[in-house]
């Protein structure tokens, strides 16, 4: 370690959105403007970087990379030596920072050094994958809550709380759970729903996003057949029927005619 | 009705984010930067508007004005004439779009009359007003999911997804469910877990913001004493206490040498 110490260490914790660039808040770029050092992520686009003063350090900490994965007790080291070297340190998370982010943790540990922490909240993957393939959270009727559940737990077994929610009207929301889909099924048609609709997207709000829709009896076979993986969301509940069929439409200036007409 | 029509008629449904008007996507700035008309809810911040160009309508459909409530069918047919007379219209609502937020019956309503609709979520308050108050939404070893439920079902009555969610581990988050507190409270001491934390966070992410935390035994007596009302988020779980007192720190500085030596 250097032992230059900036006069004022501080961490900002952003959630840059779910992948399309500019999903990210005013606040995250500003937030980014003003960094010394920026600690970045794998699911993060890379266009961010550009906001980024042209003396920041940028060092990808993403656990995807192949040679230089660091553990969180890396990551957490890294953001605390950079802000004491450097001054303001942008740690830069996909989607949210506490939507399964470990941001809290992040947060706890800094702050036990006596470093400020300032937290930019992101749209998370968890919602707004579904919500830009138009299928609803919720619905008057149909489903009065959603509930977000990751498919990787510390021990490695899937949550109890899949099982729950497989017994309730929730729309489900599973982070993480490609790996863990069969298990899913599995608990669903215990409880006699292999009708019921799921959905799989993967690489949510980028141009390379990919879906497959089926019920929970045909998801399996949906997703080897088209090759669907991680980074992906799962959906599962009588909402994702609700995504609409975009129709062949009349001209616009016809419809409205005959809406005034009526 | 005028008998103009825009030839290129198109909504932008955009989610503002919880409050603070710097957390609203870079999306949603350039989004009301092309509107023709804006219209916007109570939860939305005025300085928004700011970035509307100078031709542009902004009219306020929030729910709360007094004199000028605009039921979900009046604001559907606004929309749709301010659509077609004008061209882009943005709606600009409070949070994200689909959480608790109408977005989808609006995106179907629009379609229906071949009008282009385009989704620009937003940061729900759902999880950032208790990030913001650094009030973990799951914790390794604590809780493995998060369940947003909404205390305004159709009918009224309380949502059943209540009474499931209270025999769960899951963090629950209530929107919209200050009036049926007490209801919620009685569903959690029927489950013996009186002493189960609970927090209350009003106006969040905006300068008069405030807190209530407690237990499901005490919390709805913090909330008379203190005046907490709507709009307000809910927060059930043992995530609550993770909440860290930020402690008297020692300098910097002298942390940072003593791990050094350590």
């Amino acid at each position: 370690m250097e032992t230059k110490i900036a006069t004022s260490p501080k961490v900002i914790l952003v959630g840059a959105g779910p992948g399309d660039p500019e999903l990210i808040s005013l606040k995250g770029i500003r937030a980014i403007e003003q960094a010394d050092v920026i600690l970045y992520d794998a699911l993060v686009s890379k266009q961010l970087l550009q906001y980024a003063p042209k003396h920041a350090k940028k060092i990808y900490v993403g656990k995807r990379s192949g040679n230089h994965t660091l553990s969180q007790d890396g990551i957490n080291k890294l953001m605390l030596e950079s802000a004491f070297n450097h001054g303001t340190v942008v740690r830069l998370k996909g989607g949210d920072p506490y939507v399964f982010g470990r941001g809290h943790e992040e947060l706890v540990y800094l702050q036990t050094f006596g470093v400020e922490v300032e937290l930019v909240p992101g749209i998370s993957s968890a919602f707004s994958v579904p919500e830009l393939q138009h299928i609803p959270l919720t619905k008057r009727g149909v489903s009065e809550s959603f509930w977000t559940i990751t498919g990787t737990t510390k021990s490695g077994r899937i949550s109890n709380d899949v099982k729950l929610a497989a017994t309730s009207d929730a729309t489900v929301l599973i982070l993480m759970g490609m790996k863990k889909l069969p298990q899913i099924v599995e608990l669903y048609q215990q409880q006699d729903k292999g009708d019921l609709p799921i959905a799989i997207i993967q690489n949510g709000s980028m141009p390379n996003e990919r879906v497959g829709i089926g019920t929970i009896d045909t998801i399996v076979g949906i997703v080897e057949k088209e090759g669907l993986g991680a980074p992906a969301i799962i959906v599962i509940g009588d909402v994702v029927t609700e995504k609409p069929e975009v129709p062949t439409v009349l001209s616009p200036r016809r419809i409205f005619t005959q809406l005034n007409e009526n």
